[in-house]
């Protein structure tokens, strides 16, 4: 049967990049079974809601989503009724897993021989937006649960078995033992149910470090949500930016997969960004679907491009988003 | 007048790098009054207290307090009664202003003209210590008042003052908007009194990948406490690791300053420890104390001997506590 999958353009350059993966992806020759559908700022201010209950529907019965980008205008936090859609779409669909890697790539700024795979829990601690004012004194929880910590650390552990079968727990149980305690241990105990996974602690200070210092050490990496944020951009910095840095939110039913890059509105319109984020990311759909061998295609297929040319712009090149598009289909073909 | 200060060697490596630091100050011939006080890890198990009450008398009394290393060993956060040193000295004597300075040095592994300082608040956010459990759920409180942020952000746009002029206010409004909303806006309320100030936001997670790619383009940061604590050492990160990096943990009436390393067990007692971290923290030391000219001149001194050698183990080089300690002292004085 074929995959159904829904293509969320979203704001600024993801109405350039959503359709550069599209044919890339149809070029696959995967019975994808492709539809669009609305979501994000833009949405927000035509009817009101940054994810129309029409699209949330869509997203639910499929079994992939791509989305391209979406806007949260600084101050948007304060718009009445103003969500980002992405975090609605989280919460709403409990995606709870959020999948990072890092990987080097031929391009400029890029470390060498780093193979790394955050594995952010993507539902809990500050992110439950609990917040509340008293005159000046403003409190936010942060809340993690034993099942939700059990949960993410299983994918961790069965993500590391897939690769290089170690992984990194990182937490502040020294300041926090209640809460990012709890997470810790609950990780320490579901790794012993894979003995072949070496599982270590460490915290996430002295994880900042180094990532900076020896990225090449890590292979997975899992940890509560507010530290993957931080972390995981850190660690894109570290092969070249988040100009490449694919992403999935995964859930027990569906997942949805977006590149980390913003909607980028300086660039948006002229057809000049850089799709690349969005091809990696469709070959992690790709692959959470069940598709190993054409994901990696596409991987490889990007790296060709990388490094032989044409290059966009932002990588110091001259390609417009249909040229480098058209030369990574090549690259496809001819792999 | 002479100044009083406190010297607290704490535990492990402490112990020989603080008399290292100790002789190098003595060598200044400034009028310093300098006694030394027990706490740590060490300390709680003789009396049951990491910091006992004699030394807490001291530490106030005196114009500054220099501090070698604490350790909280893992799962010291279940005996009971213990709470790390300084943690329980921060917090007790409102030493609210971690500053935390980010420089490049001559040693292998570190970026170049790397020039920066994080300016951390220290006494709020996660920090406060409030968790529960209830079940398999815990919450822990993180708090953010408008007073606190205030004063952290004007000793971090005085610091800016002193330096570059240039101050980046980290945080993650978008997604909490009243804790971490309210910092911020109470910063950029802050910063209007210092217009020649140029002072701009930046998410943590943004933060995170341009201090990897672009770490030259910060002068003074600031943030709350957890940000500030992960932030700062992928800073140190930058420059070749926690070795060399000091800090200061400033109050209204007195201040603490700490080398950011660890007690390092593994190395304590060898007289092998690399006091340079220290020695930069002394220097930090007597800047507060207002004796800016001989603290650039240690400062220099350990440039001087990281450069020209000896270095120690921690470097590749074959050096002791005492030969690199001698070094820094000759250079010191030549000077
Ligand atoms: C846009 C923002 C809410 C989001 C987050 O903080 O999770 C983003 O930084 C990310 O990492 O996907
Ligand atoms: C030891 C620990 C409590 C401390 C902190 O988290 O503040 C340390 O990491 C630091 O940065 O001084």
């Amino acid at each position: 049967r074929a995959y159904t999958i829904t293509l969320i353009p979203g704001d600024g350059i993801g109405q350039e990049v959503v359709p550069a993966a599209e044919r890339l992806l149809r070029e696959t020759g995967l019975p994808l079974e492709m539809h669009y559908a609305e979501a994000g700022w833009d949405t927000f201010q035509k009817v009101g809601k940054s994810v129309p209950d029409e699209t949330l529907e869509r997203v639910k019965a499929s079994d992939a989503t791509l989305a391209g980008a979406f806007t949260s205008p600084s101050g948007s936090q304060k718009v009445p009724g103003f969500q980002g859609a992405i975090r609605y779409l989280r919460r709403t669909l409990d995606l709870f897993a959020n999948l990072r890697p890092t990987k080097s790539r031929p391009i400029p700024g890029s470390m060498k021989n780093v193979d790394m795979l955050m594995v952010r829990e993507n539902t809990q601690g500050l992110y439950v937006e609990q917040e509340r004012r008293y005159g000046d004194v403003a409190i936010a929880d942060c809340v993690i649960t034993k099942g939700a910590s059990e949960r993410i650390a299983k994918v961790a552990l069965k993500e590391a078995q897939r690769r290089r079968r170690k992984l990194a727990v990182i937490h502040k149980a020294n300041v926090l033992p209640l809460t990012t305690g709890l997470f810790l241990e609950t990780a320490l105990e579901a790794a012993k149910a894979f003995p072949e996974v070496e599982t270590y602690d460490i915290i996430v200070d002295a994880a900042a470090m180094k990532l900076v210092r020896d990225p090449q050490s890590f292979d997975v990496l899992v940890t509560t949500n507010l530290f993957g944020d931080i972390l995981s951009d850190l660690m894109a910095g570290l092969v070249g930016g988040l100009g490449l840095a694919p992403s999935a939110n995964i859930g027990e039913r569906t997942a949805i997969f977006e590149p980390v890059h913003g909607s980028a509105p300086d660039i948006a319109g002229k057809g000049v960004a850089n799709p690349a984020a969005t091809f990696l990311t469709a070959a992690m759909m790709l692959d959470y679907l069940g598709e190993a061998a054409t994901a990696k295609r596409i991987d490889r297929a990007v790296d060709t491009v990388l490094e032989e040319g044409p290059r966009t712009a932002d990588l110091g090149g001259k390609a417009d988003t249909e040229e480098f598009t058209d030369a990574v289909i090549e690259a496809f073909r001819s792999l």
